[in-house]
Parts: C-alpha cells; structure tokens; sequence
C-alpha cells in the first residue's frame, strides 16, 4: 500500500470505529434485542435470551471470582446440556479459554488434557463424574470442580467442590465483563482425539469463532430464530461453533443428553426442530426407527452431516422423511466445517445414484473459508482438477485455528507454506469440488497398486444387506497389504457368507481392489460416530490368515 | 491480557490462518463455486459469476496499465448498470479506491469531488455526461474519461477518451490482482450531501465493507441467490453495501436505470425480484401505481426503508401488495443502515397503526453494529429508557466509518468520547428501540418549547388527502419560531384548505405544536428520495408573515 496515501492518514482506528470481532457480541445482542424469546430448552427447563446472558455474566463473574485469570483454561466435560452452552459465553466472558472435553475419554486422557491444558476449573456432568474422580488422583495439581446436578439425571455422584447453580448464585448478574480487545485470544481448546501420540490442544480465536458462527448461518441459508437440536456434542469443536450460530441468529438451543431416535424424533416434533448435525450414522439410526416415531412432522428440518460421506441409501432415507441434507467437510483445526458441499438446483433432477454421488463428495469452501485446494503435499502445487490425480488438501484463512497448544513445533509443520495440511488425499473435480479418497495412512498399498479404502467401501455399502462397513489394510506376505472388510448387517433374517460379499464386491470393482477377508460384527466407534479403523487394523492384522 | 498466558505464545498469525476480511473474496467465492449462476441483469442482457469476475478482472488490470496505484480514488457517475456494479470489485481489485458519485449533483460540486478525491480516472454514463464535461473544465488536472456506452440508453454525449467495454479489452481476464493485506485499507470513497458547507468525504475500509454485507443478510434472513433490485442508488452508501451482499449470496444484481413504477413492477414479475430498498417516497410511488401493474405478483419481496420514517398508509399499502416492509436506519458515516427495527413476531396482531408506530422507530442495532445509544450530546451519558427524554444517536464499532478524508479536525469531533456522534436527535424507549425525533436542526422552538417537526409531519400524513408533507421552522417575532407546513396533495378531485389542514392539526395535537403556515406543491428531494428542508426553511423564511 501507498502508505502516503490520503486514504491510510489521519484515520487510524479508535474505540468509535473499531471492535475486536468476538461472538461474545451476538449473546449481548440477542439479550437486548429479544430478551423475552426462549434461547434455550432442557424438558421442562426453558430460559430466554436475557436469562442465559444474565447466568453467563455470573459465571463470568464466579469464575473470577474464584481466581480464575484471563488466559487460563477452565474445563468441561458434559452432556449436550443448557450449562455446557452457557459455557460457551461464560468461561470466555471472564477472559478464560473454555476446553470441553469429549465425553468418551478414559481418565487417563482426561488427566492429561486437564494437566496439559493446566485448567483451573472443571465443570463436570454427574454421567461422568467417576471417570473424573479417577483422572483426579492422576494429577498434582487438580482443578477446582464443579458439578452439573441436571435434574432429569440422576444416576452418577456429586464429585465437586459446588454445585453449578451454587456457583451461579455466587457471581453477579451485572457483572461487567471486560469487553475482548485482542480478536486474536484465545476463546476456546479443543484436544484432537488422535490415533497415535498424545492428544494435541487446537486453539481457536474469538475473530475465528465470530466469522464460522455466521458462515454456518449462509451455508444453511438459515432464517432468524432457528430452531437447533444438540445431536452433534458439544466437545466436538464447540459443536461446530454452533452455539455462537444460535447467539447470533437468536435461535434456540435444544438440549440432548444421548443420542436416541426416540429422543430426537419427539423433540424435533414437540419442538418443531429446523436444524440438526451428526455424522451419518446418526442419520442411519433415524432412518432405522420405527414408523411410528417419524410420523407426524410437517415442518422442513435440514440436516449436516460429516465425518464420512453419506451413502445413497442414508440420503434417500432422509429425504423420504422431507429431511434435506447438506454434506460438510472440516477438521478440528478448521473449527469443524470449512468445506461444504454446496448444492446447484440443476442437480434436483437427477437420479438417487447420482445425487448420492455429488453428495458424496467434500465441496468447495465454506463462505468463509479463504482458501481451498488439492495439492501436492511436498510442492503444494495443485493438482489438476481432473476428479483423478490425487493429493492433499489444504486450507487457508479465518478459519483455520489458531496453532497448537504448547506445540510451536507442530504448529510450524502444519502450516508449512503458508497452508493449513489436513492429512486427507482428495481428488479435485471439475467444477472445482473436491472428494476425499482417504486420509494418508487409511490407503491400502497392494502389489504396489494403491486402494482407496472408501472406493471398497462405497461397494459395500451398496450390499442390501450391509448396514456398516469399513474397510482397512491388512499386512500380506505376497501383496504388501491387501483390503480387510469389517461389516455390520442389516438385522433380517438372510444371511451372506464372506465368500459372497468377495464375490459381490469383484464384480463391481477392479478384482484386485476387492477385500481378501471379511469379518462380521459391531464395528468399533468414536464419541462423534467415526469409525474406529486403528483398532480395525490392530484386529486385522492380529487375525490369523486363511 | 496475561501475555505469558500459553494460549498467546508461538500461536501468530501466518499466511495459513489469517486473511483480511474483504468483500473481494465473496466475489472471488460466487465466481469459484457458481460459476455458471447468472450473476448481473440489464434488460436482455445476462453475465454469470464466472463472465462478471473476468470482467472485474480485467477492469482491475486495466486501471493498472492506466497508471493506477494503490490508494488513488477512481470515480464513477452512472446509474445502476452492470458497470456501476463492477466497479465495486474491480476497481479495489487493483488496489484502489471506488468513489460513486451522486448523479443529482451539478458540475461544480462534481468538480469539488473530482478535486477533493484527487480521482485518476472517471466512469461516466451518457446520462450525466453533460453535466460532467462542464466540470472537467472546472479542474487542473483532470481525470482520464471513460464512457459507459449503455445500449438501452442513446441520449447524452460520449466525452471519454476510451469507452468502458473498450476499456475492459485491454485489461487481462487471467490478471492476479494483488490480495488485500490489511483490512483496514480504505475500499470506496462516499461523499456525504452535506446541507452546509462542503461536502465530506466518508472513507469506508474492506473490513467493514465485508461485516456489513453479511450484516444486511441476516438482517434481512436473506436465503441463498437473493434476486435484488437496483431501485436505491447505488452512489448512496454504496447501495448500502448491497453488491458485496449479492455476491455474498451469489444473487442476482438486476439493473435499473430509472426509478418508475412500471419498470419496477415489470422486472419484479419478469425476474422474480426478492428484494429492493428505497427510501417511503418510492414506496409510495408503488403504492400509488395502477393496479394492472401491481397485478401478477406471486413470489414474496422484501423491501428495506430507510430516510424517513414509513407512514402507515404506506405500510399498509405495501403489505396489500403482500411486500414485507423492514425499516432501516443509518448514515454514509455507518455504512448505510446500521440500525434495524427488528419486527416482533408478537406484534402481528397488533392493529395497523400500533404497527405503524412500531414500525415507525429506528429499532435496535443491526447484527453487526457493536454499540447504539441514545445520549447526551455533550457528557455521553445514556439517557434514560422512557421513550421521552430526548438524546443524540451514538454508534460505536466495525459499522462506522474509518473516517473523513482529509479532514482530520472532523474526523476526530465526529469520533470524540469513543463513539460516532449521529447528530440524529431520539428517544430510546423501554424495549431499546430508539426513535429519532428530529435532527438537531429540524427541532423547532416555539415559545421556549421544543416542537419535533417529525411528530408534526405524522399528523399531517394522516390526513386522508395529503400525500407528502414536510414541517420546517419559520422565524416569527412573538415566537421565536413557529411550524411551517409544505404539503403535497393527492391526485383527486376534494380540495383542502390551509385553514382546514391547521383546524385538523389542533384536533390531533398539542395547540401550540400546530402548524401556522401551511404552503401547497411539489417538495424539492435529493437524489435519494430525502425532503430538502433547508429549501424549505428558505422558503418558510422568504414567504410574507401573514
């Protein structure tokens, strides 16, 4: 810039002209705007926007308080609850960093997020107070916990020093919270749960939190006062930083303890739900309930789905309830999704195939999203968007995090080059979408050739009677590895063998790409639905071969 | 903040996760992801996103080869076409600054901006070329001339020394315009119709530009590829932001040439037209059109108001039509409308006029404006919320302007104690709704008393025969100042006296707040639709006492 410039003179910025981005500034505007709409529902529980702006100024106010400092972590490890929403505004508005942590971990994990993180609060849920009391005893210095005593739960105990509404009654209802001037602090720590290594710390901004807050809003092309079940947890990178969504839009937020098709389908009902997101074994589940649970909703629900790519049979089953689904793409590090599979109307006419297969792939950015591309993970030159030559993808921009947690080095790798590496291989279509082929170490390297683990599974998916698959390298001594199938069937009364699924599966693939073994069963899931395919591997790889 | 806090240490900013927020990327963005989407429509002509992108690009690299450096202003005096459109991208694209000027402006005040913005080059259309070649003569170094040479318009002269599309052929489609770096920078240059004194010149920076374009569609609960009409200027706050907004959305830019009835109702129905702003006055003008033309209409439109408040007759009238009016308040300093009077489902069974008179006031803050009030104009302190003590409307935040151009001495009293002093005169009501009483200048003392001309004027609007009406302050000897009434009546065939408008005046309010001079005919309007009252206050002073 011409820095002599009249225009960059004598109009610098001041407190009149400038504000540091912050979602914190859509709760303050939805409690002044609509300080009578309910912003949030738990059963009978129902609290407006005025109510949740003034329980979060006192839990800003306690936090302090008890000495809690900005820059500090303060943890939460909690259902889909009113008080884990609060804490989204809560624990910022004092100038803490929230960490929600996923509610799956074992105490040893716990202990080390809580160690890493050096939170000096936890907020627990009493469904998870045991796992907590036992990563306690692991740590030198513990932090001061605080219970969730949510009365439609009554199982699990009380661990804590006091109670959520205790410490609530503490804090001031006018506090005056000081006001975020840096939009480049901190506001939240999301751990990865990492398959090898110990969990890294993803850090995000209040400037990044502010701009996906409102990017989920036109990707959905949502109207004012939605309506937004809490399917999705909340420890999963702030719930896709939803709950800044819903400040924003001044919707209302409705609370899920556990993920059940009867739970969902009455809320959606007596709620009258506009909007949900889970992965798509979620949507599978609700497309497997009974008859009776689906029946009798007339208003549109929109649905996003993520973490694999929804099969044909999942989206026709979501249609045929009038539920529209949108596919999105993101990682932790990108504040959930950043890549979002937009949908062109010319598309509406063509077959369930073919929509399942648009559908399936990633997308293009998000709208806030500044930077989207398919390359080469050591030149980071593109690759051409020919829908074949595969490469990495990366991202750019806002909504990339801020770095890792106590980790310059890690940090400094992945965002080698001015790029954010995701990890995922993708190729690039062209009319500019991409599809993720597999992450790096989920291809199957056979006789040199390489198998997209997705491509055998996509088959298999495509078996009336398979519900689950997955599918994972297995250590061969001629091949290399050849493909493992882990399946779950549909619950009927056929049965197939493993020689037929083979079969099936050579005839609609390359014969080499066809799974050499098949096991049946469970498969083994993540705390957000994404398949387990560490422990699949280890399981493959400990069966002896045929 | 704890600088030593974990969260601010080896987490900057770097290419891979910061990017300055720009409204060029959401052109960038509807150009990469609907390509193919019809983007701008003037009569038979159609561009998609892809085609309007290459021509902003070549438009950016042509000012470059033309010697236009970053920070320099390039001017544009046309009404809204697919050009004017344009250069909202194009000409930031290369680093400079877009300075729409108001088409209802003579020569010399054209000459004053050219001079005062030091522009390098002028976009002019046939239609104001007249009035801009005499302004050239008035100037030093005058701009570099280029023609909009629109084909459904053959009247005015071409004086340019090139023609836009010709202009265009020498930029490069393929041109890597330079990203912007710092938000900050300034991207358009408005210059405010000032009443007294010379004209300001309103800088407004990509920061803000980008906020308050998605600020307009949440306001507005707008949906994906909004079709939006060019009815409000263009020049005018930058059409309040509205063509990054369209490119936002990836909507369609319909062009308009002439603000008629016909042609509005026309291209509503022929472009299924969502969306358009104005100021009541073109309201009215719709409202007032025969009613095969405002027969056909089946889709819904959203019209946004702002300039004065929207009588109730004109509310009514539109929600006939079934448009659903939003009215809106800001200045060129706020980007446009910056305040919205957000509409409370709960006040739909209200009657027409308890509508109205909600309707009627400024409202609350739009999504993205940080801070409003209503205050003391001289200690700041809020005034209290009772809807009667009278204060002057402050806002605060990413929605007001960087600042006056050259004029550093302004600049800072526009911006003293931290907050954008409005000069708007208001009360702020129980609910937070603040409602402007009058400007400064437009209250009128009588007698000691404080008369606000505005509630004098919304009498006189319900008087079943008046179809415009402005109240402006005449000196008078016992008074001090007494309210003056100019009034346009309806096409009918009833006559009204001045004796019958004051008798009915006094029937509706406060004696002494009646008008004592009632002057019949035509009001003279700015370009943007606004009363002229300092013609009138002349006028009112010039007229003989009775």
């Amino acid at each position: 810039m011409n820095n002599n410039s009249a225009f960059e003179t004598n109009l610098d910025q001041n407190q009149a002209n400038y504000t540091a981005l912050s979602p914190l500034t859509y709760l303050e505007r939805a409690a002044t705007v609509y300080p009578s709409r309910v912003a949030t529902v738990h059963g009978e529980i129902r609290r407006t926007w005025k109510e949740v702006y003034q329980r979060c100024c006192r839990l800003a106010s306690a936090l302090q308080k008890l000495g809690v400092k900005k820059g500090e972590a303060v943890s939460i490890m909690a259902p889909n609850l009113p008080e884990h929403f609060e804490a989204h505004f809560g624990v910022p508005m004092c100038g803490a960093v929230l960490n929600s942590i996923n509610t799956r971990l074992d105490s040893a994990a716990v202990a080390f997020i809580l160690k890493h993180a050096e939170s000096k609060v936890l907020i627990v849920d009493r469904e998870f107070s045991a796992v907590v009391k036992a990563a306690l005893t692991m740590l030198e210095s513990p932090p001061y916990v605080v219970d969730i005593d949510d009365p439609y739960y009554t199982e699990g105990e009380l661990i804590g020093a006091t109670q959520y509404e205790a410490l609530l009654d503490s804090g001031d209802a006018d506090f005056v919270w000081p006001r975020v001037k840096d939009e480049w602090n901190a506001i939240t720590l999301n751990y990865t749960s990492g398959t090898t290594g110990d969990p890294k710390g993803v850090v995000y901004h209040h400037r990044g939190a502010y701009l996906n807050a409102v990017s989920n809003a036109i990707s959905w092309g949502m109207q004012q006062h939605p309506v937004y079940l809490w399917t999705l947890p909340m420890f999963h990178c702030n719930g896709w930083c939803f709950p800044w969504t819903i400040a924003a839009m001044a919707g209302v937020s409705v609370s899920l303890r556990h993920v059940r098709a009867d739970h969902i389908f009455n809320l959606i009902k007596s709620e009258k739900v506009g909007y949900f997101c889970g992965a798509p074994i979620v949507l599978n589940m609700l497309n497997s309930a009974d008859d009776a649970l689906k029946a009798g909703i007339e208003h549109p629900v929109k649905v996003m789905t993520a973490g694999a790519a929804p099969p044909a049979a999942v989206i026709a089953g979501m249609e045929k309830l009038g539920f529209s689904v949108t596919h999105v793409y993101g990682l932790t590090e990108t504040y959930g999704p950043s890549v979002v599979c937009v949908w062109h109307e010319e598309w509406d006419d063509k077959t369930l195939e073919e929509k399942a297969r648009l559908k399936a792939r990633q997308g293009v950015r998000a709208p806030m999203l500044d930077g989207l591309m398919v390359a080469d993970p050591v030149t980071l030159q593109p690759v051409p968007q020919d829908g074949k030559t595969m490469g990495e993808i990366f991202m750019q921009g806002n909504l990339v995090m801020k770095g890792y947690l106590k980790n310059p080095e890690t940090t400094a790798k992945a965002f080698d080059g001015g790029w954010f590496h995701s990890g995922d291989l993708a190729v690039w279509h062209a009319d500019g979408y991409i599809e993720i082929k597999d992450r790096s170490k989920d291809i199957i390297i056979s006789g040199g050739e390489n198998i997209s683990s997705i491509e055998v599974e996509d088959v298999l998916y495509s078996h009336p009677m398979i519900q689950e698959a997955a599918v994972v390298a297995k250590s061969d001594e001629k091949w290399g590895e050849t493909p493992c199938a882990f399946v779950a069937l549909k619950d009927c009364d056929k049965e197939v063998t493993a020689e037929e699924i083979i079969k099936f599966c050579r005839e609609h693939m390359a014969h080499f790409k066809a799974p050499r073994h098949v096991v049946f069963g469970p498969l083994p899931k993540t705390s957000t639905g994404k398949i387990q395919k560490f422990l699949l591997r280890e399981q493959a790889n400990a069966t002896e071969s045929e």
